[in-house]
């Protein structure tokens, strides 16, 4: 039975995590007979966003406690991630990814991973054990693997050129699809990038979370 | 094809919405092929619970802006809601429904339920339109219907008599089962009342919504 890593960004589309990815996520992965324990970096969002309107507000959150909301209070931070204890690790989307896990929301293709989900990410790397990476997550795959990897976040053309000229090799993908790049064991899906509804986000989410387990073998 | 409201009370287990019950909810309307809108009363949350360590912390959030995270900004206050143009009604749950939409969690059988939510949801019976009530969500079920209705919280002994004692009927149910009140078009599930992971949440609701489209045709 695999042991799956989750790690968050928060509690929300648009400052934290993709809250349907995550579920469709935890969902996937028991659906895989697989377990999962999630994680989630204990620093301040990048900010807060009123999700009715899209306005920024004035309140300072912590990513792994907004992250707790998703996990039901299960979750640990990133710091006790200790990759010899999990078999693949996953990353759902939302703009947590592009703006608390990495600045890629920010700077583009001159982005940076935050140290603690870099270190980590890399350990796996490091075991040869495989990552899969949600919406606009993928974004970090270049500076995780440090070499050309096939991964997707849909067809966004300003996106996908700011990830090949960090090295990534994009592929278009539809919602219900995932790109395998079977060297480096890395998947991707591009969830909501595309997708217009839960039940698409499910479609590729389905898909991703089999070919890690899959992976994981 | 059936138009489902759906009710969130926040964001989070503890001080909000189930968020594994609610995008449950979504992903088994549209495997329904329904469509739904979501709504939330525009009030201040009853408080904010760090769900890492379960305390209160000093803060204040408003239960509309919080469940439109859930939403991804799509969400309508409840005083927009009007019975007419939807099909049925469906309340996650999470303690949002027992702190936010009514005061179960502090007054027990002395509840009351918020005004907003009180007289949207009595359009709906007095339509005869279903309504679908999740976890902890079935105890606001005596408030809103005035008669006997059958119901389910799961097994709970402290929470069952509490609600006889409103004047609901409760029946004992598993966790992948539901409790259906045909006279008066009302459905409930114990989902995580019950459930020990997010695919046992899922076996209950998904047989919920199913029952609810049918009591709409």
């Amino acid at each position: 039975m695999a042991n799956i890593a989750v790690v968050l960004s928060g509690c929300g589309v648009f400052d934290g995590s993709e809250i349907h990815e995550s579920v469709l996520t935890f969902l996937a992965l028991e659906e895989n007979q697989a377990t999962y324990q999630c994680f989630a970096p204990d620093i301040d969002q990048h900010h807060v966003i009123n999700h009715i309107n899209g306005e920024e507000v004035n309140e300072k959150r912590n990513v792994l406690i907004e992250s707790a909301r998703i996990a039901r209070g299960e979750i640990k931070p990133m710091t006790a991630l200790n990759a010899n204890d999990f078999d693949g690790l996953v990353f759902p989307g939302g703009f947590g990814a592009a703006k608390n896990l990495c600045d890629f929301a920010f700077n583009g293709k001159d982005c940076q991973v935050d140290p603690s989900v870099l270190q980590v990410a890399k350990s796996f790397v490091e075991m040869k054990k495989p990552i899969g990476f949600i919406c606009i997550a993928p974004a970090m795959i270049p500076l995780i693997y440090n070499k050309p990897c096939q991964l997707t976040i849909g067809n966004d053309d300003d996106t996908a050129q700011a990830i090949e000229q960090m090295g990534g090799q994009h592929k278009t993908c539809r919602v219900d699809e995932i790109v395998i790049d079977e060297t480096n064991r890395v998947v991707s899906t591009p969830a909501y990038m595309l997708a217009n509804s839960v039940s698409e986000a499910a479609s590729g989410i389905r898909k991703l979370i089999a070919q890690l387990i899959r992976m994981t073998q």
